[in-house]
This record gives structure tokens, sequence and C-alpha cells, in this order.
């Protein structure tokens, strides 16, 4: 991998998942390779979910009647966005190469990473569920839409339901 | 309607926006008909929108590596969910008729109001987006799913583009 500065927006509250596993696997892996790596962990954070209007600093243009799309594309144009927002941000223009590491229920995500979708990126996409595994909206209704060239998803299927030995495989290191 | 006890749903953190209005007249309307109505004001309780160990009380069964669908379950089976939840599930309980009532943006709802349902009803359903105005999985991959007869949607297109009368119009109460 080309990319020199890597962000895992990771999204699971407990470090002994396998979604953690997989998280320090790609940490491990990258640092090894030279990258340097940044995990922005939304559940210890306690990322805000949602979007609203505390998210804009200052007087809002319509504090009577809020619409957050105009505010917020409002208060980026001025800097005038909350900090978490603000350093997200920063975070996504330094970044070679974004990593998005979460559980999946049904091919949903998490409300704390859409949360994070709606505030750093995007307000209001929706994920699609008729082709699940493509992830069709979250990949072309918001990664692509905000510029992404976006690579193929790593799924691992029912982590739960299969034995040490798969697991272990999963997330295994290249030799 | 026959229905005696309303719920109402409803996400939006501005009392000035065409989402109260509709709000507003519904809960006038209702009463005006005879029915008891509660209104759920998901941002002005500041309704925790992620789904997370603290919605259990005591001891988890598996505190190093939380699954939230079995914790909540258990939890549920044993009394053990968080008040938040609990008295919105009594609320919906106790209800003849719910309405849920937010605005959509590109057919997404908002965090605030996918944290309730994913804490009070269902955890992880996605919002389709390829048959956005049916909202698919909306009516049944939660609703249905959760035992509701599912009535038509009452979708208001577009409020912030139409003029003063013809909002008015959609918020009309019956003659």
């Amino acid at each position: 991998i080309a990319a020199k500065k890597v962000l895992i927006v990771y999204a699971h509250q407990s470090s002994g998942s396998f979604n953690a596993a997989a998280k320090n696997a790609a940490v491990e892996v990258l640092t090894a390779q030279g990258c340097t790596v940044e995990v922005s962990d939304l559940c210890a954070m306690s990322f805000k979910a949602t979007a609203t209007a505390e998210d804009i600093k200052g007087d809002l243009k319509n504090a009577d009647n809020v619409c957050y799309l105009d505010e917020s594309k409002l208060a980026w144009e001025q800097g005038k966005l909350s900090d978490d927002i603000t350093k997200e941000q920063a975070k996504l223009a330094e970044a070679d190469l974004s990593l998005f590491q979460f559980p999946m229920y049904w091919f949903s995500v998490p409300g704390i990473l859409k949360g994070w979708f709606d505030r750093v990126l995007t307000n209001g996409f929706a994920f699609s569920q008729e082709k699940p595994y493509s992830l069709e909206t979250f990949k072309n209704g918001i990664l692509n839409y905000c510029g992404f060239q976006v690579l193929a998803p790593q799924i691992f299927w029912a982590p739960a339901l299969v034995d040490a030995g798969e697991l272990a495989h999963m997330t295994a290191r290249p030799a």
C-alpha cells in the first residue's frame, strides 16, 4: 500500500470483540508497512451521533426553523462547525486511505457511525438493504458522492458463529 | 378513528418547522376526536441515539465482548433495560395508534429516530432507499416485524419549496 497516512473510523464498544481484533490487525500491519495510522474510536470518544443545531458555533442563520443542511453548509464555509466535526474532517483531509470498521446488523451500520457520516461527511443519506453485500448507497450515495475512490469491501461473515481457528484465520497477518 | 390512545414519536428540533406544524395539527385533531395523545419529542428529550451497554442495568452477560442483541434481549426478559427505554416501550404498549413524524432527507430518518427504533423496538435494521416512497424496510423490516399493522404513510413533499398557501393546505384541519 502506497498510502502514508491512514485513518480508521472504528465503531464498536468492546475491546474483546472480533471488530476490535480486526481493527488491531489493520493497525499492526499498516504500521509495519510504514504507514501512520490514526484511529477514530467513536464509542470511546462518545462521538455525538445526531446532527443538531449544537454543531454550529455562534448564531444560526434561522434559529426559529433550523435546516441542518443549510446551517451546516454555511458553518462549514465560515469555519463555524463544532470542534469535534472540524477535527474529524481534518483527519479525513490528511488521510491517503480511510477505513470504516464496524459491525453490520442486517446490513445497517451502528447509530454512532451513521452520526459520523451525517455530521462529518454529508447529512441524510440512507443505507440500502436491497443489495446488501454491495452496500450500494453507502458506497455511492455517501463515499463516491463525497469524492472517495472506493475499494472493495472486506466483509467477515458471521464471526459469532465460526470457531476459533476460523476467527484466527480471519485476522491473520500476511506472512 | 376508533383509537383512544395515540403516541406520536416526533423528531425535529425546531418548533417553527413544518414538521412541528404537522405534529401540532395531528395533536389538535386527534384530541378533538376524543383521543388521548402523548408526544415523545425526541429532540426535546435529548433521547439517546445509540444502542450501547449503558442501556442495560446491572451486570452484563458478557462485559468483555458486548453483543447488544443478546444483552438487550436478556435485559428485556429480566426487566433490566434502562428507564428511558422501558418508558418508551410502555407508551407503545398502551397506544392503540402510533405515529412517527420526522423529516426525510433522501429518505433516511434522523439519527435520533433511528436510535429510538434501535433501542425501543429492534436493533440494527437498515432503511431502504431502493423503493423510497414505500419505505419498505422501515415498514416491513421494523414495524410489521414488531407486530404493527401499518397504515399508508402520509408524506408531505418538499415543504421548504412550496408557498405559504400550499403549506397551510398541507396542515389544514378537516372541516
